[in-house]
């Protein structure tokens, strides 16, 4: 349709998750050069048309899920577009500009290896490893702010958490993301707040079953909740991927 | 560098404005197939290289600025990445994506005609012609959306203004934008909350000069604020598009 060279055409998630009380990013290293054998984001070409020239990708939002489904085997809870990264610099072999996503999961969906054999890691997100390949540094930042920026009036670090949970788990959750210890005083009113809201609703007769200490009532997400904010497929993992 | 076919890469351009104390954009008629003739939003594809295969547009926002240079003749004040629209169906002809900008001026620098010839015209964003071509409706919804979201808390509608404007003025580019009178009962905390928060300064000695009624103080966005929020080209109508 255009006359001119056109840009290549790239989608990178930034996939945050919880794991051991940190916020974390997953990373895998690159197979291919450049920058091969480095830590980066997963990412890929928006394929058009697959190898034997049918149809694939829907729009970018649909490259995102078959990089999540390709590179790290899961279906992302949520999935959601950050920015666009562009420009003639960021990458030596040319003009290229990726549709960078952001997507929420919970850490046990990530405790299988992944998919593609490739070595992969969760690192903090305040402790990345140096020199991470073209703008990903720039765009885990990115994706960092907009996380802790809806976090605090809406209820997206639900996605991080399991299906069920307590409210001690809640609250750990929403403190972890927004890297902001709730104090013991305060533990009630936070409470409160989130019951207000409706984010999230008790599980009539569902107690927790901890090694130690005494059973916890536990919640799960409310389910107008659910549908509201989730923009993305629903939380299951990808039985063939594995 | 991709060895599959690339999609097309475009920016299209919300630019909207105050016109006749409404919050309108800018539209321009087709001059080509498909939807010759229609209004739509301008907007080009990205140029990796120009026709002589020189270097042009060095990333998504530069392509932004080249439209507005072409298609509308100025420098907008205020030039702010929305989002990439994407996909098979958007587009007859194919896979596409296009990086959406949206952009804030001065009604007094669209007051000329556009640089191109084509006809254009502002249209009020509540009363937009029937069938506008591809997404552009969307982008626009969305463009509009992010305007007002943002204008309660930030200094944002300040780019809708001219250089120099009185407290009355202000007070109307924000009731446009939010699209909500300020009732005459709230003039003054409206007025207190806007100084309060260092938005705006006096302009020592410079007084307004109306037809009708007394002179008022004038005031300019202050300079601080300025450099934080303007992430663009500075405001300059540029001579040589005239």
């Amino acid at each position: 349709m255009s006359e001119y060279p056109k840009p290549d055409a790239i989608v990178d998630v930034v996939l945050l998750t919880l794991h051991a009380d940190t916020l974390c990013v997953f990373l895998a290293r690159r197979d291919r050069e450049p920058f091969k054998g480095a830590w980066a984001l997963p990412g890929g070409f928006i394929h058009v048309v697959d190898k034997d020239g049918v149809e694939e990708d829907e729009d970018v939002e649909d490259t995102a899920r078959r990089v999540l489904r390709e590179k790290v085997g899961i279906v992302a809870p949520y999935l959601e577009q950050l920015y666009t990264f562009s420009g003639r610099k960021r990458d030596d072999r040319g003009w290229t500009l990726s549709v960078c996503h952001f997507a929420l999961v919970p850490g046990a969906l990530l405790a299988a290896p992944a998919a593609t054999g490739a070595e992969t890691a969760l690192f903090p997100v305040d402790m990345l490893p140096y020199d991470l390949p073209f703008d990903h540094e720039a765009m885990i930042a990115m994706a960092v702010r907009r996380v802790r920026g809806k976090s605090s009036y809406t209820s997206l670090p639900l996605f991080l958490l399991p299906e069920e949970f307590t409210l001690p788990e809640l609250q750990d959750v929403y403190a972890r993301v927004l890297d902001k210890e709730i104090p013991t005083s305060e533990t009630k009113s936070f409470r409160r707040k989130i019951l207000d809201q409706g984010f999230v609703e008790e599980i009539p007769g569902r107690m927790s079953t901890p090694r130690i200490g005494r059973p916890a009532q536990l919640y799960r997400a409310s389910s107008d909740e659910l549908s509201q904010v989730r923009p993305s497929a629903p939380l299951a993992r990808i039985a063939s991927a594995r």
